[in-house]
């Protein structure tokens, strides 16, 4: 499946029906994409009205419901997914019927942390230090060789900060412990990082890859709040190096995002996301093309989109609230992408994508909606 | 309602349930839009399966139906329309129970081109010398006032080129009038144009104004194939000027489209079109806000968006073939918009905007996905 030779593409796949595992926002802009394309799509999710519902067929069904995963590969054309936390199992299910993408091998190296620190590692792709633990002496053992501060995760199922007890000093360590649930953690080294860096990257089904200009991301309470896109980031080398082995490595197919820490000039990984991404977002409105459109054009087989950055660009995320839109939509350069959800304290209800012409006029407009959402 | 000052936008319409007239690709291009924004859609369309109704729910009835028509009212929370031909008694029959935008005085000027014309040129807007006809006898007296070559249009429900008859000399009279099937026909003086361009216009609900560069539009057959946009092209003053005065001059809410004639360094109004409009397709890529945002803003008295060109961009209709997928999407720049229809001879099936940063490398662009149409 690497041959770059130009070959034609299967007719069948030109207005292809697409199905998707999960129905949340993400689902809904790769959606939006893929319809402009000329596609449809079913959906799998066990939410009654998930968001990308009104986009196409929604089979609502849990994510193990074998029967219900059978007949989203057998009515479809190929399968995606949007959401990382599907068990491989069901992965497989639909592999015995038709072709997904990512596959098996990459969901099962990014569900487990310590078996996507291992992988990195394996690479050549450097981590924060980690043990594996599955008691409080594993956690106090691990806390010898590491050191505080530290960072206890549940292994599997964690994002947007939740599964994640932070550990100061070693008196920590039991109520740290307590918050897993019993469940098989991850110790990390808490890395003392000057700045958080992410890259979104693509690969096709033909091998062909491409590269997203890397974001600098803000996190507020464990949740993305802010991805700056800064021109000539000296991240970008690096970055590109390190998700070229993470793509190749696993055969993968579609958008991948690799969170970094940067430290005293290094990039250590953070985590990585076998899907579209919300740092990837503001590709909406300034990349040549948007992520959500190369991942359909990489599981689809067709030449990837240029990943270029036209203008400046600020996304903020839109959590738990949306301001009113007459103050909103009247600052210049403001794109509103609201997932059409019930507003709840935490939950993401959308996001707002700034252009603007420079770099400065991008941070004033940047600041303005920032000032509008309460945040700074 | 013509107040510019800010005022509250209504809660109701941060999320509103859009009605509308039409589900063809103009419907379709709207939603994807709108869902984007977080609003949901229900179409009324006599079709099975239109192009947008997997994009909310689809009343199929006829344009005339009132009982359908104020279902659509009733259910949303405001209606618009992406067909010009919708019949004025059922714009009055949904105006009884809700706002739908643009209303009945902006279609009956535009269905009508006697109607049209009269409204053009009462604003001092230069139109082609017409005379309205009703039989052979009015069109060989038209024709002894405004001379030969003329062209011959039914009044009503023509477009792409349809019910139009061309005459040379007064000899053609009698085949063109019988062209016209006994309807009721105007008769134009024929323009021996340098080229046509358009401007896409908007004014919301609140007043506010907003005009996008203008295009230079290419036909084939009478169907739009091209549309460049040329950075400071020299009929933009003019064309915004004419725009102002008939979206002022009908109190007219939402986006509008102009197409001139130029001819000897003048600006000639060919037609209008209530609603967005193809040769504003480019908009989708290349303006900070496109035309089909910029109609949601204005009808739910949003601020406005930029019309602001970023990059260069040329336009180029898919007409009756989609080009195989692997060699246009390999052209950089390009941007496919599959309205996911069946190929038919003469039928827009898509459009391709191609986007570059400079004009010469869009213009290369541009005709490398012209060869691949087989059209130059």
């Amino acid at each position: 499946m690497n041959d770059l030779t130009p070959s034609l593409s299967s007719p069948a796949l030109d207005q292809a029906h697409i199905g998707i595992i999960g129905a949340g926002q993400l689902g809904q802009m790769l959606a939006l994409a893929g319809i402009a394309l000329g596609h449809r799509f079913t959906f799998l999710d066990p939410s009654a009205q998930p968001p990308a519902a009104r986009l196409g067929r929604h089979i609502q069904a849990e994510y193990d419901d074998e029967r219900a995963l059978a007949q989203l590969a057998v009515e479809c054309d190929l399968i995606t997914l949007e959401f990382e936390n599907v068990p491989v199992s069901a992965v497989e299910t639909v592999t015995r019927h038709n072709q997904i993408y990512p596959g098996a091998q990459a969901l099962a190296s990014a569900q487990d942390r310590v078996h996507e620190k291992r992988y990195l590692t394996s690479l050549g792709v450097p981590v924060a230090a980690y043990r594996a633990v599955d008691c409080l002496e594993d956690v106090h053992a691990a806390l010898a060789d590491i050191g505080c501060p530290a960072i206890l995760k549940t292994r599997r199922l964690g994002y947007d900060g939740k599964g994640q007890a932070v550990i100061r000093s070693v008196a920590d360590a039991a109520d740290a412990w307590a918050q897993m649930g019993g469940h098989a953690a991850i110790l990390e080294q808490m890395i003392p990082f000057e700045r958080e860096v992410s890259i979104v990257a693509v690969r096709s089904v033909r091998g062909e890859l491409a590269f997203y200009p890397v974001g600098q991301n803000r996190h507020v309470a464990g949740i993305l709040y802010r991805t700056d896109i800064h021109p000539e980031d000296p991240a970008q080398s690096t970055a590109e190096g390190y998700a070229r082995l993470v793509l190749e490595g696993l055969d993968y197919v579609g958008v991948l995002a690799i969170e970094f820490f940067e430290w005293d000039g290094r990039l250590i990984a953070n985590e990585m996301a076998p899907r579209v991404h919300n740092s990837g977002h503001w590709t909406q409105n300034s990349a040549v093309t948007s992520q959500f459109e190369n991942h359909l054009r990489a599981i689809l087989g067709w030449p990837l989109g240029a990943t270029d950055r036209v203008g400046h660009c600020v996304m903020l995320n839109l959590i738990g609230t949306i301001p009113e839109r007459m103050a909103l939509l009247a600052i210049p350069g403001v794109h509103l992408h609201d997932y059409g959800k019930e507003p709840r304290p935490g939950r993401k209800l959308g996001h707002v994508n700034i252009t603007a012409a420079s770099p400065e006029q991008c941070a004033g407009r940047a600041d303005a909606v920032a000032r509008l959402i309460g945040s700074e």
